[in-house]
């Protein structure tokens, strides 16, 4: 008798992430006790060793809600007894800008990326279908185009730590029946059921909705959508790029008349990309600041410049397109 | 005193449209009697005049409601008063495969095309920023990326007949208010009421989730991703088309090695774009099959052919990726 059908699809998934990192890394299971990085836990436990590789498990503590060092422990034991070694959790400090979510999240990183470091393995996360799904709408939101419908990507780098998701294309719901057929018991956040958070309005409701509207299946089909707009988004980001390359003449402008030939994805982009380059921040950089710039190029009427965020303004002059930064006086007139 | 600001946006949105065609050209406009495109109407009447265009009106009798005909004169009369001219209506057969929305869609683009041609007209419909939404929303569950999530295009050509979705950066309450202000009463259609419409369940329950989730402005994010990734849609599929006939030899059959040296963008389109050549029906023709047929290129490990919806059948052999139509039978394994 084989193992529970949920549990082989979350072991043949780990196998499938472990057979593309070179061989003999090691890994590191980052785990908060949810059911999906358990699983994943357990998965790799089982499989790392058959494939010659060491597996260890860290857990991170943002002490952001009472007892938090309590469950720590009881996800650091309940690491131990699958077989990760070492397992061990790193407690963090939780502050910075970006509102508390953004700074969980560089905090968490900068753990797993320092105990990566020091045992030289890979990362493994346990993001799901599910979660790819809730990326997506999340980026319905910013209407910001494919990359921000690209959801998360399956294997990324920080630095030189290779970060991998290997349950990316399973439901959440199979992660729970593995750990159940493994009798093994999930730790519940509170946080993935408080209605504060955004994600979890997505999940409790959206996601429902959508389900009802559109018929079963819809978080595959946000999770396909994700992987086909990456790849679009990577092609036409390296498009962009060797473009930008073309049309910047050797005094850093832009030849208007060369920029007006491209399709206007790849001339979008390269405005962007000029832009970010000149000291506009991307974060606030949005599509339409890239519009506006567009129009300097495309529906030319004589006007001399526009203003971007970052106090960078964008100047059309003798055919051609340049930035200049701080150039914008307090009366919004420039210098 | 200038007019309502809900009918000064209309009439801006319907002037910039007329500004896109061709000087003296008439235009009709294709009016149910709703809200949408009775603003709509409403606003051409005002605008062609002063543009030095004629301007008529159409209403579609689809003949699928008791009392649909009564609905139709109605319209008319509404529309001659507004001052289009001819105003008139036209009273289709809806039949045929795909669904009831399907055919009726057919039945009044075909209804449109022929009122156009005689008229020598271009054609203004009055889809607005929430269809937009809705049409991404219904794009997600295909899950088959860029294209289906582009949404409608503010501009299309059907044969030679032009149309046009002034409309498109309005919202819906917009057309509303314009009409309040004009005294004009919109015909609510049953079916845009009807629960058994996709399309009326993601306006009545997924959007309103949506924005509950993500804040106001969600249905403005969906309409602004839909128009970058039609930029993005635009530029891949023609980068694809001149990909195709480069890695194309004289056979007919695709380079394999060159078919590698393209980004997956790229080059699912390219093999997409074959297939369909090859007989296999675009509509049936989805993401899975193509991520098949992408490994015999990618992830070739000695399988000889991939089998395809229409039967059409992928081979690779000594190099090359060449497609085969009817060669499969009816045991599967091809003759």
């Amino acid at each position: 008798m084989g193992p529970d059908p949920a549990v082989a699809a979350v072991r043949v998934a780990v196998r499938r992430a472990l057979g593309e990192l070179p061989a003999g890394m090691p890994v590191l299971v980052a785990c908060s006790g949810g059911a999906d990085s358990l699983a994943l836990a357990a998965a790799t436990a089982f499989e790392a060793p058959r494939a010659g590789r060491r597996a260890g498990g860290v857990t991170v503590d943002h002490r952001l809600q009472e007892g938090s060092g309590h469950v720590a422990q009881t996800v650091v034991r309940a690491m131990r007894e699958l077989g990760l070694d070492p397992a061990e959790s790193v407690a963090v400090t939780v502050t910075g800008p970006g509102g508390p979510e953004n700074a969980a999240r560089r905090a968490r990183y900068a753990a797993l990326d320092e105990a990566a470091r020091r045992a030289g393995a890979a990362v493994l996360l346990g993001h799901t279908l599910d979660d790819q799904a809730e990326t997506v709408l999340l980026g319905l939101a910013r209407g910001s185009g494919a990359r921000s419908l690209a959801g998360m990507p399956p294997r990324f780098q920080r630095g030189e730590i290779c970060y991998m998701r290997p349950l990316l294309g399973l439901e959440r719901a199979t992660t729970r029946r593995a750990c159940r057929a493994m009798g093994l018991t999930p730790w519940d956040d509170p946080h993935n059921e408080d209605p504060a958070y955004t994600r979890v309005r997505l999940r409790r409701e959206v996601m429902p909705a959508l389900e009802k509207a559109l018929g079963p299946g819809v978080a595959a089909a946000l999770a396909r959508t994700a992987r086909l707009l990456r790849d679009d988004a990577e092609a036409l980001d390296a498009l962009a790029e060797r473009a930008r390359s073309e049309v910047t003449g050797d005094d850093g402008a832009l030849d208007a008349a060369a920029l007006g030939e491209l399709p206007r994805a790849v001339r979008t982009r390269v405005l962007r990309g000029a832009a970010v380059e000149a000291g506009s921040p991307a974060g606030t950089l949005a599509a339409v600041h890239v519009e506006e710039l567009d129009r300097l190029i495309t529906d030319w009427r004589g006007q001399r410049h526009v203003d971007l965020p970052g106090g960078v303004r964008a100047l059309r002059r003798y055919g051609k397109l340049l930035f200049r930064r701080g150039e914008i006086a307090a009366d919004g007139r420039g210098r």
